[in-house]
This record gives C-alpha cells, structure tokens and sequence, in this order.
C-alpha cells in the first residue's frame, strides 16, 4: 500500500469522512474583500481549509482553475500550506495528465516535485507506458480516469469491447496490471451509480474518486452505497462549487464558516450511507 | 475551414514543408552560455526560431517541459515572440487536456487566452462534450489524441470495438461529429504507418500531427506516404529532440546553425516523400 493509500485511510478514521474538498477557484464568486486582496486565491483556499481540516479525508485543486488566472504560485501555496499545517490530509493535483513516457515524466516531476502533491489524476487513453512515469513514485497516489461523471462519458469509455465496456477494461488493468505498487485509484463519476457498482466489484477495495454529487446532480446515498469497499470506506467523495459557493452565506464575508456548514452537511449525508453506520 | 487550418495551409505552401517543431527544453541539454543566461528557455526557443521559420509549418511547445522547470512565462513568451515575429506560422500548445465541460473551459482559457496559441491538443477520453469547450472556439485548432505513437497505445487504442480499433471509433467520431467548425485534426504516431494510412481513410483531408519521426524511431517516407491527403500536404510531421538536440553541433555555440541543419534535412526527406513531387 502507498504512502498515499495509507494517508488517506488514516484520514478516512481520523476525520471520520470520506468527503474530499475541490478547491477550484472561480474569483467571479469570491467574497468581494478577498477578492480584492493580494493572493486572493491562496487567501481564500486558506480560509476554507482552515474551515474544513477536520471534515475532509482531502483536498483536491483542479489545475485548470489556476492556470487560467496565471496562478501557479498560488496553487503551490496551497498545497504547501495544507502540507505545513495539516500533514495528515493528502492532497490530490487533479490535472488529468496523459502523455508518451519522456513527456509524462515531466509531468510526474510537475505534480510530484514542483506541486508536492501526494497523488494525481491521470488520463488511460494514452495505455500502461504513459503511466509508468506517474506509477513508479510509489509512494504518491495515480489516480487514473475510468467511468467520468458527464453525458459524454458514453462516447468512448461505454463502448462494448469484448462483452464489456471500455472503463471496465481500464478498472480491470488497473487492479491487475497497473497496481503493482498498490498506489492506483480510480475516478469513478457518482452521477452513474450502476457503473460505480459494476468498477467496485472489479478492483476489490481500490480506492474511488468520485466527482459529480452537488452540482453534477449524482445522488449521494446510492453513490456511497454502490462505491463504498467491505469496510464503509474506499471512497473520496469530491464536491468543489456545493462546498466553496453553494453553502448559506457563501459569496459574504462569512464564506468560510459557509464553507464549513456545506462540509458537514455533505460529510454527515455521506456518512448516513455508509455500511455499519446506526442511521442518523 | 478555421483560421487555424487555413493558416497551416498556407504556411505548408509558404515554406514548403510539412515539418513541425517540436519546442520541447530540456536545460541539460542547452550550450553552456545558454543554460547560465536569464530566461534560457526563451533564448534557446528564440534562436531556434530564428534559424528555422523559414523550414517549418508550425511550432509545438509541449507544456510539461515548461511546467517541470516552473516556466510558464518563458512559455508564454516563446508563443508571442512567434506570434510578433513570424506572424505566418501558427503555435500548437500540445497539452494533451482533457476534462469535464466547465473544466474544459478553463483549459480553453489557458490554451487560447493565456497563451494566445492556435491550437492545442486534447485527449478524447471524456468525449465530445469535454472537447465542446474547445471546438467552439471556431477559429482555433483543436488536435484530437485519435492513435498516438508509444508502444503503450494497444492497450486501449486498438481494442475492438463492433468489429473497428477505438483508435477508428474516434477518427470517425471526429470527421462525422465533432468537426462541424472544420477546426479538427488529429494526432497519429508516425510509428505505425498501416494505422496511418487507415485513419487517412477515414477523415478525408483533415489535417493529422505524427509524432514519432526521429527519436521514436518512425519511418519517414512510410509516414508521408501513407498519411498525406490527395494534394500531398495534410500532415505536421512532428519533431522535437532530433531538431534541437540532435544535429551536428547541437549543445555548442553553433546550436541554432545544428538545428537549421536537422530541420532542412528532415523537410527535404519528407518533401522527397510527397506526392507530385519530381525525387530529389
């Protein structure tokens, strides 16, 4: 098991949830006296994790999102200052990576050295030697694109192969030939629970990111019903725009403790589906 | 047809080549005086530039040798000193993005506005609506993962799909489906010519970018001949390491001259290899 599996499952006991925090900053919905400040995107990530430490087995910056304002300083801020101040919460680069090996390992070197991220979303359709860059850290987490949250996941990733669909060749490479290091996981969109069910039972107990509750639509109760492991964990439940914007409150000058209500909302909601949980 | 595709055109014309530079720094491999100097990047791209514009149909910058050295600007400086200098030939930011919708966008921000570059390459995954946020910028390229050219590509690319390769699935997803604009184009290794030749077949005269000369160990008169549209253009035949790193003098003071040197050779092997072409 890898340093990154191992992190997160501690997190998982620790922090009792299985929700994962995106922080993927939109300065259009920033309250407006951070969004005028220097760093905004740092300030505000900052906040919001000082907020949310204790709820989330995670956190998960999406690249794009700082990229698109020119702040990578920013971004590597944030991942450090979660590294300082909260060491036992793993951070995810969600950057969905895919190259030929040489090209992929600058990649690994960009999450891995330059970001310190403890694991990365990765791209399959490029096959097993665009992996290998990311996969040889063993210590850090690979999280590899399976079953995504949107409509047009069908094109490619439902096609039939052989009997079966594309992402279930992609979850059964990585249970038996990419996980070798026991530092894979899988994106697993909760908007198509029936899919999360057929992926579980596929990679025994193989950790799953799932984007898509909140503002995607996927319904949290099946999704942690059908994505859960033997034990009432193996997931990361990843919610970014429900939890940083969505909460009562958010946009204002409370917009962390808004934050926090719309963390332990979701966390709370998480945990009622959880297997060998007394309801709520 | 975008203005991407119709400025291609007219550099293959203009220059008489079907070659694209890979613009792809490793600092390691830089001359000494360049490697010390601010900014080496730029100034290895620049001079490189410099002594090749006249050679080439399009410049690449792949994205993670600029992100592993933490050089975003030297990026960003590299595209517009094209852009200023040598307004005629269009820059391809190969990131190789691929992501849900409202992701998407924010990589078609990076690519289009941060980096002002013509087209951007993006991973066909997720599926059209993750490539929407992209195609509907009409006057930029968009250049679709379709059969790339490492080893590692079988394991999903050329799995069965209703008695075709995915790797056909997506050429003809992207000639019948995602190119409405005319602003598509697709990747496909010059490793494997047979697949080439196939997927020529099926998109008519779309333009498609082989990497795999040189380096990788692609044939290249192989790759023209089986990739060229009907006219013996179509192609951007992509070299990085061989052109900067590879020539007579590459890594001394002369390494401008060295790769002026590579990219002559290699246009006049490919032009030797185009259809209505006397032999030279």
């Amino acid at each position: 098991m890898s340093g990154f599996v191992r992190a997160l499952a501690h997190a998982w006991e620790k922090n009792d949830s299985l929700l994962c925090v995106g922080l993927d900053p939109e300065i259009e919905r920033f309250p407006p006296h951070i969004a005028a400040a220097a760093s905004p995107i740092f300030q505000f990530n900052k906040a919001v994790i000082d907020a949310t430490h204790d709820l989330v087995c995670a956190y998960k910056p999406q690249f794009a999102h700082y990229a698109a304002y020119e702040a990578e300083d920013q971004l590597e801020r944030t991942i450090d200052y979660v590294h300082r101040t909260y060491p036992a919460i793993p951070v995810i680069l969600d950057g969905k990576r895919g190259d030929v090996g040489n090209t992929a390992e600058r990649y690994a070197i960009e999450a891995f050295e330059r970001y310190a991220a403890d694991a990365v979303t990765v791209n399959p359709y490029l096959g097993g030697d665009s992996l290998e860059p990311f996969l040889r850290h063993a210590d850090k987490g690979v999280i590899i694109l399976c079953r995504t949250s949107n409509p047009g996941a069908r094109d490619l990733q439902d096609l039939e192969v052989g009997g079966r669909r594309l992402y279930h060749v992609v979850a059964e490479l990585a249970a038996t030939r990419w996980n070798t290091r026991g530092n894979c996981a899988l994106v697993v969109g909760a908007t198509y629970p029936r899919e999360l069910a057929e992926v579980r039972r596929l990679v025994g107990d193989m950790p799953l990111l799932l984007p898509g509750v909140g503002a995607q639509g996927g319904d949290v109760a099946q999704a942690v019903q059908n994505g859960q492991d033997g034990r009432g964990t193996g997931l990361l439940v990843s919610s970014s725009r429900a939890i940083l914007y969505g909460g009562p409150g958010a946009g204002g000058a409370d917009f962390a403790a808004a934050a926090r209500t719309a963390a332990l909302t979701l966390r709370d909601q998480i945990n009622a589906s959880r297997a060998g949980r007394r309801p709520a």
